[in-house]
């Protein structure tokens, strides 16, 4: 199969925006910009008008929560989790899990979102929509050692790995996910990564996301709970470090020495009041710092990039500096930063050989008028819904607004009635 | 010309949301919820799965700023505005305001805002824009009193007063818009407020937008910018305070009594890296508080639904409390309190008698699903292009997703094409 986009304009891995023409054989970028004259297509996209750019990766979220988005906001973090999050997640089946899945998925695709990084329970389900979309997903189930179900979620994530690691053509990788240091004791954290190194799987964790967990891990641990994770050998795995918001310069040496990737998760940090990443410190110390959404309970949408304008935004203002994260660098963790940070190998950059995710926004519009610079338009200005049309590992997912893998409006009536369900 | 809005959610003044039909007659809401039987509609708009609330309200912008959008970003404000900013502006003729109005009036219907308070050059263009497309607004002519052109301004703020107050059914209100106390000497203040006065006109004034103003201000006057405007008289008049970022306690208190109304701008404080202003603190004084996007160089659209979100979110981590500006109070923001802090009486809410200021949100998509919350939907998670139909003043705008007094095209290549003659 072999796709032409012609006469696009396209954000390169240099930064820069050329008009170019992109040309994907199977499921890679066979060249930008100088396309050999005898490349026969089967397919030609017009690209006229519209900006190309490396599809967004969501470097850490729970798709299936789609199911709770706007059931309880504006509360006190413990009374949300406990008195609403927690007992609704219980009454979740399989089939719940699924059909969250797939209302994820219509948003992602929607959005421009080609990768994603989620964590949650009944993941084979949370497979099953990554074969089904065509997206490309990182998935992990997602484990805590405290409860009573841990051991039995411990061997669901090693099902899952030899089930799911490396299917779908390689679009779906499976890492371990013990969900956090306070949820998981040291000893149940040093098993995990016994198996995760068995296996050459890496992690997915959350870590020093409240000012209140990093007092209590050193309290409790007399490290943070970065140093924590040396101990225990989770930081040898490899590591997505979902939210590390609340980081010393020790930790920060820490996710140098071990390629730590950090998901910043700006939308959710605010809204739950987390707290603010030192998400200039971390980019100039080198630490690959991607974006997530988290759930959608905490954001409350999966849309990429919002996540990328919040970046842009919040360091500057948090650090009075109008240079703190420029469009270009926050563009960058949306999508390079966010390949590397999930492990996906020759990914997030429009260049030859890389993997074809691709997305392209409809510039027509008064938010992307006049046109001076197309990366300050997309990352300050453009609706996110200007993304007319995705291609994930070399296949259309959405053409011209389009949707080719997904029934829209089936999805919305079946999780609109898991919804209802499991909070009646 | 009577208008029935049939069967559509609402959010009510009370902050509680109903499935109601709302009856306007004229300019305003003749009913929501109790339609008298014999209300014989002209035109009968389907409410079904929509969401209705008071038109959004840009309480601060500078709307034919939009053909600079994406010119210049990621500066130091002084570079900016020296360098790229000013230059570009002196070039701007009277055609220019004119199609950088309209552009900002197409992008400002399509996202639901009804009513904008304005403060540029060459106002005329602008109430003429204001005329033409049915918009609500609030002009005042930009005055910096250190200008060569100083008194001409002023003269012209004086002449756009007489000629554009009260004009378009009401819809055009005119204030006094004497630049920043950086901009304009006491003495030139106290003439502005003399003339404000006379007329009983209000005034538009940046105020306290960044720290190194505040600190000029108290060097040069012994006074804070609110200080310095009690003084000169200028509270006296009614004041809209854009940005209002840098305040102590005593600037709050002289806010509450002169009944000074702030306008908040997170994106464009965020953007230019100006500081978090106290919002929690004036929300708690009972200072009315406001949101506006700023001109389309420091933000870089006129998204209002943005504004609102950007406000709940940015003041949780902030205070690091998660209920710091709840949903419902965001909204308010953006619209009852908004159309409060912009002088326009009886709007900002649906109820009876209101002026009929009314945007239609569809809820169908992902981002609307499921739905428990409907607020929370709006203010969290909702594309603001869901809006498909506005109404201002009883007339529509825009009714379902067709623009009805604007021509989109024609407006996006003019402008496009004075943007590119102003930066050649």
């Amino acid at each position: 199969m072999k796709t032409l986009i012609k006469d696009t304009m396209a954000v390169l891995p240099d930064g820069s925006v050329k008009e170019v023409s992109i040309a994907v054989d199977g499921q890679r970028i066979a060249a930008v910009g100088d396309v050999p004259e005898n490349f026969s297509a089967d397919t030609v996209i017009d690209g006229k008008n519209h900006l190309a750019i490396p599809g967004l990766v969501n470097a850490h979220t729970h798709a299936s929560m789609t199911l709770l988005r706007s059931y309880a906001d504006d509360m006190n973090l413990m009374d949300w989790l406990q008195n609403k999050i927690w007992p609704i997640e219980a009454k979740m089946r399989k089939d719940d899990i699924y059909w969250g899945a797939m209302l994820a998925a219509v948003e992602m695709v929607r959005t421009g979102t080609t990768t994603f990084a989620d964590m949650y329970g009944d993941m084979e389900k949370v497979a099953e929509m990554t074969i089904e979309s065509g997206l490309r997903g990182v998935l992990a189930r997602g484990i805590i050692g405290v409860a009573p179900n841990g051991e039995q979620a411990f061997e669901e994530n090693k099902t899952l790995f030899k089930d799911f690691h490396g299917a779908a053509d390689g679009r779906i990788t499976v890492m371990f996910g013990p969900h956090a240091p306070y949820t998981c004791p040291p000893d149940f954290l040093r098993r995990v990564a016994e198996a995760a190194k068995e296996r050459k799987a890496e992690v997915h964790i959350h870590l020093a996301e409240t000012k209140g967990e990093v007092e209590n891990c050193l309290k409790e641990h007399g490290k943070t709970p970065f140093g924590l994770m040396e101990e225990t050998g989770i930081l040898d795995c490899g590591v997505l470090s979902a939210h590390s918001v609340w980081l010393n310069d020790d930790d920060i040496a820490l996710m140098k020495k071990y390629h730590v990737r950090a998901a910043h998760n700006p939308g959710s940090n605010m809204k739950l009041a987390s707290g603010i990443a030192p998400v200039p410190k971390l980019l100039k110390a080198g630490v690959c710092t991607a974006l997530g959404t988290d759930g959608t309970s905490s954001n409350n949408n999966l849309d990429m990039l919002e996540e990328v304008r919040l970046a842009a935004l919040l360091h500057k203002v948090d650090a009075l500096d109008p240079l703190a994260v420029p469009a270009g660098e926050a563009l960058k963790m949306g999508t390079e930063y966010g390949a590397e940070a999930v492990g996906v190998k020759d990914a997030g950059k429009l260049e030859k050989g890389a993997l074809a995710d691709i997305v392209l926004y409809n510039m027509h519009g008064p938010e992307w008028t006049p046109k001076f610079d197309l990366v300050s338009l997309l990352v300050y200005s453009a609706p996110s819904h200007s993304v007319d049309t995705v291609m994930v590992d070399g296949k259309l997912l959405m053409e011209k607004g389009e949707l080719k893998t997904l029934d829209e409006e089936k999805i919305l009536f079946e999780a609109e009635k898991c919804a209802k369900r499991i909070t009646q």
